[in-house]
């Protein structure tokens, strides 16, 4: 009654335009769009008659080609250009049987499969800087919105020191800038053409291979680069390994905002207005459902990141198993990068800040996170080592004693000698305890802007 | 004009029954069984109205779901199985509005989506033991007919000293026999039966709660364990480990395979009467293509077991990504695992054996293979390390010379005193010199048969 | 001044008694034991001279090994045991020059490295077995004592429904029983002799093969395998598996011990008696530091444990690259693990439990957790969907106007029909909707009485 | 008797260089360094007594500090900078106690570790990027002595077609140019200074904040970033990228010199000068020993690397065992990359290439790789296809009959009214069909000469 999709759960970490950049429509989609860009190349170059072109580039279309076949007999070949070839040669042949002669002159099997998945990457590229350059911006605006709000800094999951909450923004910020530098030069290597012919010489088209080359790269606005690259993997591994940093910043962003979304911190909340999160059991619950499939893709994608590195080691000049091993694995990396981009960027859009929260958690320690505060400000008279030793043996009975720590500092003769009433205000407040958190905010903003100057 | 499955190219490293296993339609059909199961222990518990089993029943066919709004609702619930509980019930609703209200009762989503993981994953491990037990039927056969067929051993991919391809073909097998243990005792722990409502406790049923349990492991026929497991991922994590485990030794297989099928060795080859393997564009090769399948599945699935152990560091009584991050990932292994097995099979079966090149490698270093043969012969009377000398030094006189070893040897007075020329026969005759590989042969077969007694 | 170790943070995640095991001096002798029992064997064979047995003996120890000129020479060797012997060899001509020719006789660099190897390994296992021994009663007598505790439970990092401290304690050692069990079955596999010359088939001890192999197993007290496993690594990638399972389900109590640490949940903490997780700049905190310990392990040992899998694609008789991979790998995965184990083992034993945090953790939702108590109560009047819809009506409400649950659902005529005062307050009490939680922690305590019996 | 170094194996895959850089002294160094420097620059900006800085600065050496009381109480403490303080401290009071007051002032342990990995990480790309130099500075003087060599190309472990031998060694160049680049671009990002104090704000400094990290930075040479980056860790997961990147590269170097040195193939072989790979008891043996530990390093890598991206999902501004997995990860990272690198630079310049065996290895399928030549020469006559067929059969009964494809073609009535004598000559000269392979070796070439002009 109802047609399944390819794998159920895709929709849950990834996003409808990345799942269509790599549906398998789209990919053998992209592998005739290689070969009718070469029957355009050859025909350009002289190689193959003018007439030729035309049909060739006439039967490029994935509706045309029989899938269950298609598959079936890649698995006997050990690739699905062969099988797509020779299905191409036969539709070509109903109407022109002299141009079917020329379909995949002079490409290898891997010339087509390669470029055919860079054409991909430059899709799923596009999309990902686009979102990237989204979830800058909107970050941008919350760092500065939230850049004068107090937040308490978290260390090794303890209350720590305050920080404020801009500048949390600032530094996921921070990260995805050298992110957007990161994709910007990875492009100019990792998107090649990939057309070398059998053995990576080009020698079936003798002297024609050249302008050919040059034709097929200009048709497919990929450049052209020195030598064929079937077994040196480096530029499609690198863009896993690009990808797998991003997500990994989206994983910390997720893994923070979780946490601070925990019924007993509320900090922060997914967007409510997003119906997101919804629990079947437990109707008071909102789960962070998107940080979720953020958190899942930062999971998934380091160990597919290191089966692309450990395929690098590919035989000769094409190889037995590396290659193929990227071919799922690549994909599964852009559509999880997608899926977590989009997720957070949601997330960062529509975020709940909870300021009571926010502020009611800077209360909770009794003065126990000023203590660096005052351990400082006694510091300079005592000494860091006795200061520090004053600060805990203080923090530990006010803990003992459920007293503030400004309560029990107060009974310190050492204390009262070193600190007036009016000194003791300042330093318990938690506003004046945020060092250069708003500088940073304004150097990473500055930053920001900068970049899209 | 055509549909399109969902990974192209997962036929190549796949099987169709493995494929099926996991398909989108029948891991929704295993949600649905665990749901119409649930039906039947409630009205069995009399914790539901008995006619309103029927219905829920009735309603659990994979074909009634609308996959895409499954999906899409996903996204936004979190997992699979709130949008297809919602879908089910307004199926039941349709006939049947009072039965509908007892759908999915006391259970958690957890529940669904594992124990119809767990029944996905039972169907898997039968498909592998089946496979698996053909494999070892085969290797024992090959074993058993090559047990006297000489061949060069190699390591460090130099010809080293001679072994015979039975006792290849043994250590295969001896170590395939314990991956057919270790399945037996993974079963014993990893399909076990998932319920245990919201947080793990089945609070929602009450004192009923036992008898459920009991009556729905009775009826999926899955061992019920002493206590849910929602965040204990052990089970799982163990199957991906030994799914793992066998699919490095089928790797192993398929590039022994591979290297000995490469033109200048030749000893090997896939089997040809399978059409597998024609090059585009070189009509004269037969390219290991079974082997690049295996190996492929043995590049790729040691990193999704790596997910599958980071995965188990899971939050309280239910995870945040280290779950979702399973969903998708032990179906991969399983899938690579079951491919990788049935193109070792294929291979094995049909593989063709050139004794003729296996028997001309054996002469390819004039004889330096059984260097170890004289040193040892040589070392009794001169001492290991002298005879080591000896030998090291006329090996590379024949290598600078072009001689054989033995004519290198023969002019030495030293060997000439400890060796006569009927001595020397029997040193250099490889079938001479492959110890106990015939004893190990032999020995791996009666355990082979052992175990199936 | 002072000598520094191997890796300085090594005794952050280890014990030093792992280390030990594993230390270089460690290795070195282990090869050296393999070496000497050799000897024995050979000589208990007749195949070497009885006299040359103790010289051989006498001399392998490994504070007579220079280890710099050791591991300079394992470089251009490519393993430590050829240089290794050749020391060695030198060492016993010092004083027993005829002795010094039967050092290692039949053997190949392998077989040494390999069963020194199983040798560690085992020292290992009996370590890890010990302390999960341990582990295991202290987590029963935790369970055991908090059998009745109430707590919140948590899902997606929400508070979801109550259970019990003690079902915590009782679910992560029904895990550890299971790994009890691998345990016990890995040691039947890997626990085993490599002993098979050059080229496995110890061809060069002729007819005296079996004998020495026999006698060699018994001195070092290890099975005697069918066959040789040189490029067969199942056994060794198992242990790593095995150990890597563990090590996740450490990483997950390692997760919500930190998890209830935080100082907004304060339920549990690390014992304070250990001196731990003093900060140096904040007094009054108390870090998790065994916490971060195992989960710095749990982080570690997934991919490590890939590697060993990937390493199992070995080529033909000895690999180039896989074995070498494991060298250090397996260690690390033992040493890692064990530094998890003993972590969690001190945190369990000395946990700090906050029964008063536990508590007003309960009350913080106003009742809310306590919403699918009062669904199901209302269910089998309302069905399962209205009570769904009101109770979810009613949270939100609760939550908008600050009430608790109970007072929003009194003002419900609908409730108030359904439910009287006394059912509210039995519904309200957390205590009273535990479900199994007390049934689970007794059976996964019989079952681990049961398997010490 | 003699000293153990920390991992006995490391010296068999790094080289002595990077094992300096991260050795444990060093490490320790590294981080006094930081400590140092912060005395310089606080006394610079007038925080502390200039005549605290000289007592600090003189009290931070290595060789000072007692490294088993430092690990001991690291164990307790999470991480090596407290107890490094406290020893520091102590070692300052014992001359100077006043200046003692003011070691570590303002830095937070976390300061002081990743500065001084950041120093140490300076360290080994300054070694990377040099020997990358020279390995390229080889590769491009190799690629112009071998431009010309006919070699046959080998896809899926088969004969293909005819390349030359500089096009090999022009395609590991143009890679090994790429990750010149990548390392040129990571530096930017990778070595910046971290100091934030203890929640990232540098709160303690209050208005001497800005200063203080300014003369810092000076002091290390290191830039000063936006923002602080404690859970930010793109910095450090990228440089595991990029050294995992290259180590792929070398690793497929390695695969394809070791599998070229096979007995059966023969085409190359490691320099023989540096009396590696010497076999223990097959002296005619040459073992790839450098191969070897470049396949080592490409095999343990990927997982290393995913151990660095999982290890980015960093809880708040101080992680719990993300940051923890990085300090022996990231050292293993380059260790094993700087003796791939090492490795396959001494194979690289000393490469044994046996011409003639290069030679002979393309007569070997008597004319069968130059099918490609015929058909395509057909080709423009019969139409691809049936030239593909016609060519096909041939080749198999070439295969069939033993005889040279030249011998069957030559028989076909097509074949003999397509093409002469002279034509069949010119197409069954291998040197004559290995198309563009000058043209790239003289581009890349002039790519490697104009990166360094």
């Amino acid at each position: 009654m109802f047609a399944y999709p390819g794998r159920l759960n895709d929709r849950l970490t990834s996003t409808d335009a990345m799942l269509a950049v790599f549906a398998p429509q789209a990919t053998v989609q992209r592998m005739l769009d290689v070969e009718a860009a070469l029957a355009h190349a050859l025909g350009q170059a002289g190689v193959i008659p003018a007439d030729a072109v035309a049909p060739i580039e006439a039967a490029c279309h994935a509706d045309r080609i029989d899938a269950d076949a298609l598959t079936a007999a890649a698995a006997s070949a050990g690739n699905l250009a062969i099988p797509l070839v020779k299905q191409l040669t036969a539709r070509v042949a109903e109407h022109a049987p002299e141009a079917a002669k020329y379909v995949h002159w002079g490409a290898t099997s891997q010339d087509i499969i390669d470029s055919g998945a860079v054409l991909q990457l430059r899709d799923a590229l596009d999309l990902i800087e686009t979102g990237l350059d989204a979830l800058c911006g909107v970050l941008a605006r919350q760092a500065a919105a939230y850049r004068d709000t107090p937040m308490i800094g978290r260390t090794w999951l303890q209350q720590a020191l305050p920080i404020t909450l801009g500048l949390k923004f600032a530094q996921w910020l921070d990260a995805l800038e050298r992110h957007r530098e990161r994709l910007g030069q990875l492009r100019g290597r990792a998107l090649a053409l990939q057309f070398g012919g059998a053995a990576g010489t080009l020698a079936s088209l003798g002297e024609k291979a050249q302008p050919v080359a040059q034709a097929l790269a200009q048709a497919l606005a990929l450049p052209l680069p020195n030598v064929p690259w079937h077994t040196q993997r480096d530029r499609v591994a690198e863009a896993a390994t690009v990808l797998g940093l991003l997500t990994g910043t989206l994983g910390k962003i997720a893994r923070d905002v979780s946490l601070q979304m925990q019924t007993e911190i509320g900090e922060l909340a997914e967007p409510s207005s997003s119906g997101k999160g919804g629990s079947s059991t437990m109707p008071h619950k909102r789960n962070p459902v998107g940080c979720a499939a953020a958190l899942t893709a930062a999971a998934r994608v380091p160990a597919l990141v290191a089966t692309m590195l450990a395929a690098m080691v590919q035989e000769h000049e094409r190889a037995l198993g590396g290659w193929q091993a990227e071919w799922e694995t690549l994909p599964d990396i852009a559509r999880l990068c997608a899926g977590a981009l989009a997720n957070v960027t949601d997330i960062a859009e529509g975020l709940d800040v909870d300021t009571a929260r926010l502020s009611a958690n800077l209360d909770m320690t009794r003065g126990l996170i000023l203590g660096e505060a005052v351990m400082l400000a006694l510091g300079s008279t005592l000494g860091r080592l006795a200061a520090h030793e004053l600060v805990e043996h203080a923090s530990r009975e006010a803990i003992r004693s459920g007293r503030t720590l400004r309560q029990v500092l107060e009974e310190n003769p050492e204390v009262a000698r070193a600190l007036d009433t009016l000194q003791l205000d300042a330093l318990f407040d938690p506003a004046n305890y945020s060092g250069q958190a708003r500088q940073f905010v304004d150097a990473v903003l500055a930053r920001h802007r900068a970049a899209r100057a």
